[in-house]
């Protein structure tokens, strides 16, 4: 398999790009390992569990809940689980966050690697270490930033991911390409969903790219310091939007980078709104919602990138280059009443 | 006030003995700062807090579970805690545990301080950055390894302690001397906890010298590969009978220290039993109880601390020279069964 090692402060990642579910086994000791996954995909792939000990969890964004985490460290200490066992998360999102946050906190810390399935997690969410779990409408309010000892990318399990997960993951590719890569957001303007399925070989190179933008931000600046920051855009009122509307992230974060675009023409002079529109909609993400930003505002008061009275948003100076403003709250409300 | 800052793998601890509670304002920003205490400590000191946005939690091990994590989270949303709070745990080794949990986890982790205020958290619960509540009968099987940003000793806490409680306190501090210090242990001979208390230059003494001897190991060996594992001392056993007999933490290590001496004499040919017994029953320390050890045996085997098959235990080969010996569990359930 394509291998790759990323180093951590306290830990490295080994990563697996192309690899296959099969191949676990050269990776970990599957007999001391515990799966963590979903209904959903313990349902498509029944094949890949037999035989595994697997921890099956409800589908979906509102079982990431401290209620869940209760449930799963029951069943690891009556599996027996210990400091030398390793879990292992399969699946988008939800899953590795909650997974990580398990194996971070279980005998306060625990072996874990992931077999991200969706787009979304190949590139984004699998990556980084940051876990965690909602609290209410309150986004990954708990948790902590532990990195996986492997991941590992298998691109038959896209298969089965449904179209508009595929629009959802393109989000945080388009994400990547607005804060950091001009040139990639030119590649990605010459495609679709459609067309990026059938050419998987562009297909690969976008994952792994994609892969490897997050990883190395991450490396330079693990706690989130300053340069991860940029990942957050359209995350800031992508978050304060998303629980509270029930949106799946990719839709949430769509129409955050729209807000923070608009909010870049009026900070920075940004002037390209109109192509990050026309790819986000090519992409058949969302570019317009009816929304209540001033309940949005109330989330963003609590939400845990505030810094005291105000809040650090990511905005483009153009399309591949970005920057990290603290905004006040103050201007901010008014910022967001004349959108 | 007598400081020194010890150096850890991410972060340094400020620790500062013989200090003062009033003097917390000159160490952090206390209109940014939250408390946690109990309600003991909030009645027994009303003027301390008062003014202080503090959080009040009851009294007692049984209440170190999620269940109160929960409460504490929501209330630190409630206050609009961001990550420029600091949280600050004024009590005994349940509320140092517990905050040091919550700001762990809480917006994937904030500042944190301690003010313990019993013998057992000045010298041992609140130094190594170990945190972490209990499942059902399971101590401490969910934490992480986080250091504070500050410890404050201030002795004028001790006065309302009750005289059970410096017995458990003396039960580290006899650890301490048995792993590591036979001049200590030596010292620890000539008083009681009635002379010890009169005597409050030689009690600061010991006091300063526990918290620095735990605090030079876990600067060695912060995640615990090898010569942390020393201060287990006692608690291998000591935690499971615990729980399961809702022994004080003290009473039950200084059980813990007793069955080790014992697994010692057998395995390492350990002489000084007597010795240890003596000191432990001069300091009103418990040295033997009806205790089900098959059951304990039980709890042994999900022990967080266990490796596979074996358990390391620590032993004595003399007094003020401990061992690591892993115990594969067929062995352990015969010792303990000839015990």
């Amino acid at each position: 398999m394509d291998k790759q090692v990323f180093h951590f402060t306290q830990s490295s990642t080994a990563f697996y790009f192309n690899g296959s579910f099969g191949a676990l086994k050269e990776i970990t000791d599957l007999k001391n390992a515990l799966f963590i996954t979903d209904e959903n995909l313990f349902a498509a792939y029944p094949k890949k569990f037999t035989g595994k000990r697997t921890i099956v969890l409800k589908a979906g964004e509102k079982y990431k809940t401290q209620t869940t985490v209760d449930k799963i460290i029951a069943q690891l200490i009556a599996y027996g689980a210990d400091r030398t066992t390793t879990l292992i998360g399969v699946g988008g999102g939800v899953i590795t966050d909650i997974t990580g946050y398990v194996a971070a906190v279980y005998m306060r810390g625990i072996r874990f690697g992931f077999v991200p399935t969706t787009i979304l997690s190949m590139v984004d969410a699998a990556i980084g270490g940051k876990n965690g779990i909602d609290v209410g409408i309150y986004k990954n309010m708990v948790g902590t930033i532990r990195q996986p000892a492997f991941i590992l990318h298998d691109h038959q399990l896209l298969q089965t991911l449904p179209q508009k997960e595929w629009a959802y993951g393109f989000a945080e590719i388009i994400k990547h390409s607005c804060i950091k890569d001009a040139a990639m957001f030119r590649l990605l303007q010459g495609f679709t969903i459609d067309t990026i399925r059938r050419d998987k070989k562009t297909l690969a190179t976008l994952l792994r790219q994609n892969a490897q933008l997050k990883l190395s931000v991450v490396q330079r600046d693990e706690f989130e310091k300053g340069e991860r920051k940029l990942l957050n855009f359209g995350h800031t009122l992508g978050h304060a939007i998303e629980n509270r509307y029930k949106l799946p992230h990719g839709y949430a974060v769509s129409l955050g980078m729209m807000y923070a675009c608009r909010l870049s023409e009026q900070l920075t002079g940004f002037a390209q709104t109109a192509q990050v529109q026309q790819l986000l909609q090519q992409y058949g993400l969302p570019v317009a919602k009816k929304i209540d930003l001033q309940a949005a505002f109330e989330v963003l008061t609590k939400d845990k990138k505030k810094d005291g009275n105000s809040i650090a948003f990511i905005l483009l100076e153009k399309i591949g280059t970005s920057t990290i403003q603290p905004i006040p709250f103050r201007e901010l409300k008014k910022l967001l009443a004349s959108l």
